[in-house]
């Protein structure tokens, strides 16, 4: 309870502290303020009494940085992972006050960035002062990675790994950048995320666009690719490369039990986004079960020929598909460019020029963890609400840069809601949350530092 | 050689008209010139004796008009068509000379529309004047049809068929808007054209594009369509589409001797188009057979999600194909129409959106009609080179609405060669091609008048 009596005291500051960080438009793809916000976030973390060592790779756009701080000789180490960058504000005429001038309306805090990711980076930090304030010594050794590059794809991150990723691969845990609260007020966790790996697919038949009534002996690009495509994944959404759903693994009991207790409304979620059914007609848990310990292989691009209004009569020479696959465990970025090159040979498409795109290692969640149970019960303990627990998140993150490949457990949570609108215009945190947040870190800190089992033992 | 005598000696003049008409910017897809131009070519066939028609339909931006010339009385009637309209000239700086300025260089006429279909036309009517100033009457009645819409797909030519074709449905024969000469400076004849079936397939999914991790549940538009094309032609170029292949009528005896004859090297067309091999490995005679008598079920377009640079983790809700089928007898667009969408219904694809984007019936070559058999005598006698007949085209055009219907056998011949350019910059004809097209002509009414046989018996 003193932790939320210096939260009460210190609410004006606390609150005039973020409006600050929010207004730095630290947009990494336009390449805008991320020294400022990196600036601001050192001074909050040197404040705190940590040592911020600058983590340079050569042609990093948002350097990162890691701060480190409690007593060195604390028996456990926390790792938090935050980001310092933000999206773009486009589209600017949607937003209803200015994105990097937050703005308070209705209890929330408008801004670009607020809930992805500064709300969460600075109640951390200010659970932290409220700690040190009312508690004195942290009780764990904390090493705090920000980077700047994480709205474009992290592209420095695995160089930053690769050089300094010793200074944090003993920790015993890691508190992920972000979460939220469901529509019922639940806090929803996770505990890991899948993989990506992206390609680009091309067929050429001919030295240039022809007039279509060559189509009779010209070979056309845009069946060549439409054919090799369909040998990817068949109509009943079975992905046909040979080896790749051999390579998954499926959940553990405890996972499986954790998905069983998702509140999941998949008829709502239908009707609000106009599927009147999902893929191979799953519907409840299985749908969650299917969309979390699943591989999906997906268009995500299509382009040949003419596309505009009416028609023009061409034989496209080029055509081009863009694939993406979300990863389980234990499939790798690597495993699957090497399985779709192989299948497209085999199957006799061994015209069609792979180019990968992007690639990006899952991090399976580890719901039994030290780290994981420590947040569960924070929440609870804090809000009154027991929280929700998505055993990993369907979608990407450099979590196994950072965590998974040297073995540390994570877990995220955070000061969202559902109403965030996170990359869109009017993104906001509630006020509300971000208090009860500050507190919730403060108390994950303490559980965290006692709490026996999975690694940290 | 009373001809070629009045062709020598109003050579100069001759000149000049082509020049004056080619300077007329009639492009329809822009709405310039048409009246223009269509007046010039009316005062041509008045200078003739012709009583000039309009044949008005609503809505037409370049209107067709029917001169008729020659005496009523003769015992056969001819059928020209042309057209006054042309092609854009973009790209402008492609040019050599500007495209409405004529210019005479290295033995040919240079301007934008020369070729198609401005030479074609006058050539015709000089002959007509030569012929009336050195042998009197003609010997053939001749029914002049000209539009100005063809270079935007004649999207009046069938209203004006509709309400005004029994001015010409008797005609014995229809000599045909163009043709050329090949590399070895044989004229090229057909007496056909493939037809044309066009539509939009439109796959949709969702309400919007998702986050691509909702692939493991939500249906993805771009696999849908992929999967809907994929039933429709096989890997080995089969069309799948049920009936389809029924219609197609095999070629005659005849056709077949000339399509043998046609002169064709596939393996410097191949070379010329960076095509390594003709689809199902078709080579020399048999590539030809297969390109005149063989439909085609081509994609002309497909877009769906993001074909930018890198890539977008998005899941496209719309996916988009132009598919394109060049018709061969018996099939036509309304037949293909009914078939396809059976088709998509049938294997499942209910989903799929069905746009009918354009239509136009084949027109079947008549190799044995008097038309055709006239132009061939009288190109070889003019040029003393046995020209090559395609039985028809592979290529489409309003053969079908102007003669077909009415069971009129076409031929075409005309004053372009391989290096014409039609509808590219640097369109031209060479000026000893085009007067030898004017006597060409001359000696083409002379035969179809006398000649026995299809048709004119």
């Amino acid at each position: 309870m003193e932790i939320r009596g210096y939260v009460e005291e210190h609410r004006e500051r606390f609150l005039s502290e973020l409006v600050e960080y929010c207004r730095i438009p630290s947009v990494a793809a336009a390449g805008t303020g991320l020294e400022e916000a990196r600036g601001f976030a050192t001074e909050q973390l040197e404040r705190l009494g940590a040592t911020v060592t600058p983590l340079d790779v050569p042609g990093a756009r948002g350097p990162a940085i890691l701060g480190a701080l409690g007593p060195a000789s604390a028996p456990r180490t926390l790792l938090i992972y935050n980001h310092y960058d933000v999206q773009p504000p486009e589209p600017l005429d949607e937003w209803d006050s200015p994105p990097f001038e937050p703005t308070e309306r209705g209890g929330a805090l408008f801004g670009r960035g607020v809930a992805d990711n500064k709300a969460n980076f600075l109640s951390r930090a200010q659970a932290v002062e409220a700690w040190l304030a009312t508690r004195g010594d942290l009780p764990v050794r904390i090493l705090w990675l920000l980077e700047g590059e994480e709205e474009i794809g992290s592209p420095s991150l695995p160089d930053v790994c690769r050089q300094h990723g010793h200074l944090w691969s003993g920790a015993d845990g890691c508190l992920w950048e972000a979460g939220y609260k469901d529509q019922a007020g639940r806090m929803v966790l996770y505990s890991g995320l899948k993989g990506l790996a992206a390609f680009e697919l091309t067929a050429r038949c001919a030295s240039s666009d022809m007039h279509s009534s060559w189509a009779t002996l010209v070979p056309n690009a845009a069946w060549r690719l439409v054919w090799a495509l369909a040998t990817l994944k068949d109509r009943d959404e079975n992905i046909l490369i040979d080896g790749l759903m051999d390579a998954v693994a499926p959940p553990t009991p405890a996972e499986r039990r954790f998905v069983e207790q998702i509140p999941y409304d998949d008829e709502a979620f239908r009707v609000a986004h106009g599927v009147p059914e999902f893929v191979t007609g799953v519907t409840g848990s299985d749908a969650l079960m299917r969309h979390l310990y699943q591989p999906t292989c997906t268009i995500t691009g299509l382009s040949s020929g003419y596309s505009g209004p009416d028609m023009k009569t061409v034989l496209p020479s080029v055509a081009v598909a863009k694939v993406g696959f979300r990863l389980v465990p234990d499939l790798t970025p690597e495993l699957v460019d090497e399985m779709l090159r192989r299948h497209l040979l085999e199957t006799g498409f061994e015209d069609i020029e792979v180019t990968t795109l992007a690639g990006e290692r899952p991090a399976p969640g580890q719901v039994e963890s030290a780290v994981v149970r420590s947040a569960l019960a924070a929440v609870e303990d804090v809000s009154g609400v027991a929280p929700v627990l998505w055993p990993h998140m369907a979608g990407t993150g450099p979590m196994y840069e950072v965590c998974a490949q040297y073995g540390i457990p994570a877990v995220g949570f955070g000061t969202g809601y559902f109403g965030s609108l996170v990359h869109a215009p009017n993104e906001n945190v509630r006020l509300a949350d971000y208090f009860e947040g500050i507190e919730v870190a403060s108390e994950f800190i303490d559980r965290f530092a006692s709490i026996t089992g999975y690694r940290p033992m």
